[in-house]
């Protein structure tokens, strides 16, 4: 089984060059797409959906995810083994937030050109390199034999959340498509029970929220703090866009403290 | 072979969230998507979606489909069986359309967590409760082993066309994405014959169209009525886009009458 | 495999009836969407996305493709068979440039009403008359078996680049989802060598590029013409959307000279 993770759109045919590739090499893989409307260039937001995503996956797969600005240069590309499956990409950070919360075992990079396609493109790595690695691997290739072990990985600098005596200091890390403001504030770091009220300090709004269990659970349109599906606290409206309505982006700070 | 239709968009995770919960449980699932981009929160849209396409499924199906603003609350998660196939969604209307059309069997409600995650959100019922009843119907199990029958299905106010003797009152159902207008009047209805002409009014423009068979049989960005490929009347311009002329939405009032 | 490609885009329910009516025939189709995003009604731009994904895709692919203005209407539907795979969709030059670079075989017309759906509106043959062609195909059924062999297939004006002794003249073909301007002059008509200078004329600004090989190569948010992963001559930004900067078009002309 492959996932496929990019900012390649779905107008142009990139994602499904991809595909043939690996169904060339490999005609009975299973495949499914994460996204790949990830923001262009955005390697943050990609490490993020594919992070999000990929614990729901079986024993084995292989994650594949290629948003590549700086194809065709001097950075790597690399396969990484964990104790619950594989993943493949640019060494830019992308695959590094998924990986770790399996438990990294080895990390390769990707050199053998027995497993690239003959002719390689300065511009479409994920075609050429990323998509064959990805097909090899699901079939039952051995890691290592794609290339050297690594081990300076390179690791980009994707914001925890603090934690003061009277507060959480986090950041927005996501808006998605319903408009819910998605932060890297943890569940478990939340002092405050459901029903309990929070101040919640954005940069253009201050709210006493509820935090809540479900969207429902407030007036129609009304904002709610709660836990989200991935275990984040979300500030969201019932049936509304919480992002269009407080201004709210991606990167933004957000602080919480008790109300 | 089970199919997937929701409000989650394609660019966050959502959808890969949920195909992995089914290919862990049933790793030789066929999984379609239907649509992911139903608006937001629209049931009706759903609704109208899902009866559109699940007729040309394969007896034996599984349709998916989720549009859920009410997720965390009362309302009851069910599995719906016809004489043709399986429908698994939020007991809010979303299955209706498409599973009366097949003949009602059973309806019964999800309440038994071995066919469940074991950690359920409050948010995310798609994933953590819809889509493992979906892979383990999928594998064969019974309809009734998921929990008790029920009688009392919600059933949603759709909107059918009127007749009366001199004309057909109906409702633009949808627009579809080639700007067609798509109504509720069916074909059996319509009393013109193909190549007879027919006047048509909605909220902006009264308009006297040919009543024909081809959006090409008018000329260029002219408007046609017809039968569109569900068995509804439709609006449409040759190579154009009618709802953006003739500023009609869902939820327009439609009147037919000889022309 | 079968793999699509249509205007149908994927808000409504069009490509999931094409691939239920697949399904129906042949549950255990491969099925892969090359675009659905292709802009409404341009044959051209769908030739040309279809003809970027075909090849990579493997021998006996089946590639259904459907952009079809002219449904219902006299346009003949047709199936091509090359020296590697198979093109199904409307007679209108969609599948020609796909078809082409394969070595064309045999064209045939679809007249054989056994594999087709035995109800066959006036406005969806994508899913009525093409889909069900597709899914034969891909079970083994003989080209020949499907219509009658024809000769006189319908070959559009898709513009190829015009040399001088001074210039190359050629259009633009496409503005991808990264903003890049893709052209229809290709690699080996260049001269210049990577790392020399080229003189760009578009219709709203001319340019003086380095000819490079990679995105990265220049500074972030400049310019930089380079071959793509097609093998044609591509202007793009690093990191930005080139098409939005010099506002360019598909069908804008571009004049390569020596700088």
């Amino acid at each position: 089984m492959i996932t496929l993770t990019s900012d390649f759109g779905l107008k142009d045919p990139y994602v499904a060059e991809m595909k043939g590739v690996i169904l060339k090499i490999n005609p009975k893989a299973t495949l499914i797409d994460i996204s790949h409307e990830v923001e262009k260039f955005n390697i943050r937001m990609a490490a993020f959906t594919l992070a999000s995503a990929a614990p729901w996956f079986p024993h084995g797969a292989v994650h594949l995810a290629v948003v590549d600005p700086g194809v065709g240069t001097q950075r790597r590309a690399i396969l990484i083994q964990t104790h619950k499956s594989f993943f493949v990409g640019p060494d830019n950070g992308i695959l590094i937030l998924a990986a770790r919360n399996q438990g990294l075992k080895h990390v390769y990079e990707i050199t053998n050109h027995k497993f690239m396609l003959p002719k390689i493109s300065s511009t479409f790595h994920g075609r050429d390199i990323f998509a064959p690695a990805a097909a090899y691997l699901d079939t039952g290739t051995q890691p290592r034999e794609f290339g050297p072990e690594i081990k300076d990985l390179t690791k980009p600098e994707f914001v925890s959340a603090k934690k003061t005596s009277t507060s959480l200091i986090g950041e927005v890390m996501q808006i998605d498509g319903f408009g819910n403001i998605i932060t890297n504030i943890n569940e478990t770091d939340m002092v405050q029970k459901p029903g309990e009220k929070v101040n919640v300090d954005l940069p253009n709004i201050s709210l006493k929220l509820k935090f809540g269990k479900t969207y429902a659970e407030t007036k129609l349109k009304e904002p709610i703090a709660l836990i989200g599906s991935y275990g984040f606290v979300e500030i969201a409206l019932n049936q509304g866009n919480a992002a269009e309505k407080f201004h709210s982006k991606a990167g933004d700070k957000i602080v919480v403290t008790a109300a």
